[in-house]
């Protein structure tokens, strides 16, 4: 079974002033859970309980409501066909005899394509396979921690709905410069996100290879992709990233920040395209000038 | 369309005192995207925006990434099939000639069963119907505000993960005394809840008829449906419910509780089974006492 956290390399700004640390983040990985052999769901998860979220999972699709009724639950030996994974992202449930099988399809993959999802590395595979534009191949792009730290204050003065009820996602599309060129809120956060990129694909402005998408909460595998399939090559957030957002982001040259908060920011992939404030390289003594290599 | 938010009737617990007002929710409903006529995906989403949310999903699942691709988007006319709904929840994109169709089978049904979610009455009906301990049933559970407010920081108190991280969701399962008796951490909230709900179907637990969920984020259409699910009859939020947890709540008689903070609490629906603080009834000359009718 995976581990609950992951470290990571990590390149922390405090007052404008660089550090490197590792950091621990939340370990983030596909489940696929099968009922009786068959595939049935994909979900992206903490690696832990996975049996108990197996059969949770199955009470709340009205599959299973009373102990007896489940047989057991096995991780499935053998799954993974690439070679390199482990096989403990896959579990097959067992109903005990007598217990209807759902006549309904039941799908629910949180994760976004059915196609791979088996592992962490099967999926990052079929990410790069289909992006049209690499971010590596971005024209490269530089943007002064300054001005990343101005954002989440832009966004939050634009959010319209989440004044009134407080419950929403928010995403926003910078340009390079720091001017809000689009703000999308959702109770869904990747669909903030996609709404972004939508409007961003009709207005013919894809890739957006010179743009910053900003995003009110977290950092999962799922934004960062999105990130990586319209060609943005920075996506920063206010809260936490995932160990496998962190992972995409490496493997695909995406500049990943992470606690943008007021002066604050962690860098945890892609730091070239980050420039540091020159006074406070300067007055911590530090020989780095931007960008960080 | 849709409007983006709704409002709803609220019952406002500030120091104990109750006084009951409108509140404005975010709108929640699902969303059917379909590609050339076939389904391929339902999301829960805001309405609005929703033909960039459909094009931006199909540029993140490596479908379209120029505008020339897309020929258009329209709302689907008479997909509704219960006679009530509107049809401004199912849209189909088509392809420009030429464009491949995805031979791989897009499948991420973020809402729970694809049998449902052409509408959000639809959806409240699936559930209804599949519940096995419905909550109006459950014998009267009484839960004093005192109670409700002392539990987020029992929760936080017990977090190991966020601590390390900052980036996990948590559900925890209390008693009716207010004891804490699983805590769950993942990356995704409704793995959190299904890991807690498939401990408890494991041991033998479900219906869980006398306790109390708190999710440490917002409550959607989906943890309120877990809820219902496992037989739980009261949830509680740190942050806002949508609309749809409240529609939801409303018809299965499950208590909902949000924006849990401090003193502070909001309860949108199954108020019968909040009781005040008698003092404070009392202090403010009020002559509800428990339960609130």
């Amino acid at each position: 079974m995976g581990r609950v956290t992951k470290r990571r390399r990590v390149l922390r700004i405090r007052e404008g002033a660089p550090s490197v640390r590792p950091d621990t983040l939340v370990a983030e990985e596909p489940l696929e859970i099968r009922l009786g052999g068959k595939p049935l769901a994909i979900t992206m998860r903490t690696p832990g309980d996975d049996f108990a979220l197996a059969a949770g999972f199955l009470v709340s699709e009205g599959v299973l409501g009373l102990a007896e009724e489940l047989a057991n639950i096995v991780y499935c030996a053998g799954a993974a066909t690439d070679g390199v994974s482990n096989t403990y992202n896959v579990v097959d449930v067992r109903l005990a005899p007598g217990v209807p099988t759902p006549t309904i399809t039941l799908e629910r993959n949180v994760y976004t394509t059915s196609s791979c999802g088996l592992c962490g590395k099967a999926s990052l595979d079929a990410v790069r396979t289909t992006a049209r534009w690499p971010i590596a191949d971005t024209p490269q792009l530089r943007v002064e921690t300054d001005l990343l730290a101005a954002l989440p204050s832009r966004l939050r003065a634009a959010q319209q709905v989440f004044d009134r009820t407080g419950g929403l996602h928010a995403a926003a599309l910078f340009s390079k410069e720091g001017e809000l060129l689009d703000l999308r809120e959702d109770v869904g956060r990747h669909n903030a996100v996609d709404k972004l990129i939508g409007r961003a694909l009709r207005s013919g402005d894809l890739p957006l290879s010179q743009h910053i998408l900003l995003v009110s909460g977290r950092a999962s595998f799922e934004l960062a992709q999105k990130a990586v399939m319209a060609g943005i090559p920075v996506l920063a957030a206010v809260s936490a990233p995932s160990s496998l957002a962190v992972d995409l982001a490496t493997e695909t040259g995406l500049t990943l920040v992470g606690f943008l908060r007021g002066d604050s920011m962690n860098v945890y992939a892609g730091e070239q395209r980050i420039t540091l404030r020159p006074e406070a390289a300067g007055r911590r003594g530090r020989t780095l000038s931007a960008p960080i290599a």
